[in-house]
């Protein structure tokens, strides 16, 4: 631990960001089609290690069960429009209209239409019904008032998702969600996050977590850091929950707890950096949000953004480039980062030298800030 | 102390500004509405840590009443407009309207306009009257010719406030006020600075102040690193005052002296990082001068926008964005830190586990420099 | 090496770009012009150390004779335009009149068309009868399918040039490029890479080669590390392959494989920097393509710019200045370190006091970031 | 030494620029009026601490008379217009006129007139009937040429300054100026540089120099790190010569040598800070080029901007702001650091608790990057 002094009264660790990173060639190298980016969790295999994030801008049914086939995972917010909207499109449309002065006013209002257990229901037999895995996120505050209608409706993996999920959360006034006990009495693996530290994650994967999202709430949409003044940079955070997920491993004789990326992750460059501090899969947002089929039409943002009293995020403008497909696999047309998203990771692992993504957790990075190239 | 070497003949200290730091989250999670932001100092209780700053854009008699009312302490600038002027606000409207190229000249000359007594009285007598704690701030320079007046008036806290006040003042033509003497002899709880070291800090707690001011007239319409190359990054500041806090209540067994930011708090991200880094409250500017009710009507200046020689800053535009009520405890309609400033920090101790201000001084910071989140 | 954490699970190294060091003035100076720039390597002596980069926008047939007759060594990209079309002069001119928005996608295709292998040796014919030194450049993969054709034709110098290239190339379907005993059996030198650490460059120098190329496709025109992740910035790549070198010399006996930086010198301060921190000889991309013989016509653009699914570089508009003789030799008219790089070369080793390209790979270099002078 | 490496063949030093550091106050204050900032060199006195750089833009013999009678020390540029112009106001005038695109051409042309010797005779000789202290200074190119014409004409210090001055210039055609005999036999005590690092500048001290300027011709209006990429941070470089001067004292038995800082001094602020780090002097150029008694008339340039080869500086506009008694001593109606200087220094040094410029080189100074303030 690199520890400075940031006064006599306090001292603070140096962390690092993607950008202040980046990935080092070695003595080997290898044909990008002989790599393999194949991703398990419990008993669910996936071509590619890629989640979908929940959010309204990112997965609809369609777009979950598109993703499915492509070979990712699709997760489902199951607190966004398509649960609280029989038809959420006019409300996606009217969003994508908004006035910049107006968005963040009008979105506090359009999400504050109740949820409706049944769409919940509806919603999951749709991705069910076309045969791919079946995802869907709650908040832990909604969790214990719906898990049972998610249950219920049928989902493979149950995703806890929150900006900063504890394993131990105090409340005076309500019931906190017991994690430890809801997981062992579940019978769906979960995944649970964000968590941005050693400790946090050593907890959350005490809970029986079959995964931890690695994340604080801090995307490309989002102002954690000048609204609370909380920010986790994704290179540190993952390396840690990765060195919580090695002593995990050891302590519970041999449970391997997955390690998921969730949030920051902008362009190609960024998900490989991401495999190469330690992560064994990625949640992508804005970088899916770009595709011609996704729900945000061009628009891109997260539950933050139309938080009732402190939103702490931004609807931004992502563009639409290019279809799901292209967008996963390519070719690409553009040269920044934003397309062939798969075959840029396998390019990564190729030019230095690795075969699968277990592997390519040990590449060498550097620490490389100021220049861009 | 991570020293390094400048050149041959001169060694260095690294130090840290707000945005050089992040806060971390933790292991553990907590409700907002748990948490507690309630600060005494002396006699005096506050529902909120916040005072408003001695500048004519942000305090007047009536913000002063309606922050005191609000659950805060507005501080009223004995030597601003309103001890000046009987009727300012057409002077305020002036200033407000002036061209960039002419508002440092006219401000010069509309502040040369002399101090008047029964003014400081009367200014006084109506925050008073209005039931809620009241707070004068003077220079040093010109405290021994007021003081009188303004104990005479009535003030339940003092505020001796300057760029950089210390404890020891060398003068060969004037008599420096003896700030030891002056605060022994007087009645009235004395709140100090701005200081930005551990040393200088110690000095003035030791003359028997009840607070001290951190800071050295850094905030955001301060040109001080240009003009003068003096700088004293926040971060660093609070943590080295929080230090002096510590080892002065040591070696004067048991004497609490409230450690009170001062300048560069732009945004509740920076006030959360405020007490994160030690503060016991902070003093606001920019982000108070942003209400409605604001006297500087969307402009913001400090006492050295009119320095009569040598300014050393600028009247800066900051907008009105809305009540005063709403940019403390909301509902934010915006996400970039400028509304809910209490519901922020609340939320900031929440999400970090923490659920009073002297607990959450010892929360995790790290050093995050290069991403902007 | 200057180790940090980056995480609990991952360490990195922190490495250099130009921007991030200066040359620094000694106790001596010196007369530019009693300043020697001459190299040598294997049989062949150039007046200037600098190779102009196989790339189309800035070698042609007529620009290899020209950069020859200057002192330099031209490198022709044997799988380039020249090879794939009888005139390519009109191909050259589409490219400088493509729209922004469809540069990426219309270069995929003009560099569809096949190699002709009757070009290759008509190309190199046409340099061979000026009678300058020839050299032509092949990728790793086209190596085996054309090299035959390229010694035939005749050249002095073989280059082989990829993004990264190994001594250890992995596939499962093709059969690689056996490096060592392909230059072993070759009667002609080799100058391979791109290598970017100590260990590869080691490797690669074992093969037998002459001359290694220090890169990783990170230069003007490339966005290898926002597509890929990687990035190894010069001053630290240059300083690793030199180390490789001198630790080469000594377990081989005495072998002086040349260090040839290649990617990211866009000044003339660049290239300075290049020798200061251990290079022999610097290939020049983005300089040359500004002189007015360029091919390029103001245009510069790498072999990743079109490649075929994962474009990794721009179409970068960067002007033509001046004629290359005088982009190299001065009068410069500018003082932004795009002309007269020869004598601007001489003047920095001149006013740190050293007289030839070997010593001044000793010169003082200091870490500089953060200010631009 | 903070050494790092660069890589494995390389190790370099970290320095600072004037932004990377900053001033801190301490725990004394003290008033601007009781500050001394007096400076003596040899038998000259000075009021304040200031030298006006020998530069077209800056001094003309008026302007010379001018900062000598306001308590500074003018330097004449004796290679300048006025040396080769009977009247040089034309050429001035045309140079402010001067298109952008055409700058450096043309005035690479009007500065190839010969010098003529009756014009450095006659514009000293106005100097010196003003009754003011005379200095004049020549490159070390012409120093034999012109330094009996100078002697003869009567300077009270002489200047020799080039970008970087080095007591052993090797040169294989030329005599090179040996300056330990040069100013040895000279009746006139000699300021020579630039210097910017401990050694260069204790050889420069041996040759009997009276001071020494630190730079390296890298002020507002240079672009030496592009193009040469030579580059001294002058916070480091000035802490550097300082360190030579403390030693070469105790070597010399107790001579002192003065440490000028030259270049790079933008503001107030930087001013200030160049004493921080140990100077005893400043040579300003771009802060006087902005009175409106300034013979650029607004615009800046060095010699380095006309070099006949290799340029490496531009003209730049920098405006006629005040009167250059109101630059040096205000009142200043901007709050930018570029009015009253001496004033700002005087507060500096107050508000740090120091009373002379000797005692403020022990002044506290931090790293403190990033941040603006």
């Amino acid at each position: 631990m690199s520890d400075v002094e940031i006064g006599r009264a306090k001292r603070a660790r140096r962390v690092y960001a993607f950008d202040d990173i980046a990935i080092m060639p070695s003595r080997r190298t290898r044909d990008p089609q002989d790599v393999s980016t194949t991703w398990s969790i419990d008993a669910y295999q996936f071509d590619i290690p890629f989640l979908a994030a929940p959010m309204d801008s990112v997965v609809s049914p369609a777009t979950a069960i598109q993703i499915g086939r492509l070979g990712g995972l699709g997760v489902l917010d199951l607190e966004g429009l398509w649960t609280r909207y029989d038809d959420p499109e006019p409300v996606l449309a009217e969003i994508r209209e908004l006035p910049a002065a107006d968005a963040t006013r009008r979105m506090q209002e359009l999400y504050s239409r109740p949820i409706q257990p049944e769409l919940v229901t509806a919603r999951l037999a749709e991705i069910r019904a076309a045969g791919v895995t079946v995802a869907g996120a709650l908040s832990p505050q909604r969790t214990q008032e719906l898990y049972e209608t998610v249950v219920a409706a049928g989902v493979d993996l149950f995703v806890i998702r929150g900006t900063t999920v504890s394993a131990e959360h105090v409340s005076k006034t309500g019931r906190p969600l017991n994690l430890k006990k809801f997981i062992y009495e579940l019978d769906v693996p979960v995944i649970v996050g964000g968590a941005a530290g050693y400790t946090p994650a050593l907890h959350l994967m005490r809970t029986g977590a079959a995964g931890v999202l690695v994340g604080f709430g801090g995307g490309a949409a989002s102002t954690t850091r000048r609204a609370l003044g909380i920010h986790a940079p994704m290179a540190t955070a993952i390396a840690d929950v990765a060195g919580a997920r090695r002593d995990y491993m050891d302590e519970s004789g041999g449970r391997y707890v997955h390690v998921i990326a969730d949030g920051g992750l902008g362009t190609s460059g960024d998900i490989a950096k991401a495999f190469s501090v330690g992560a064994d899969a990625v949640m992508l947002g804005s970088t899916l949000a770009r595709a011609t089929e996704a729900p945000g039409g061009g628009w891109h943002w997260g539950t933050e953004a139309h938080h009732s009293e402190l939103p702490r995020g931004h609807r931004v403008e992502v563009g639409s480039i290019a279809p799901l497909e292209q967008i996963l696999f390519g070719p690409s047309t553009v040269a920044n980062g934003s397309m062939n998203l798969v075959g840029a990771l396998r390019r990564s692992m190729a030019t230095t030298g690795y075969s699968d993504l277990k592997e390519f957790q040990r590449v060498e990075v550097v620490v490389a800030p100021y220049s861009v190239g």
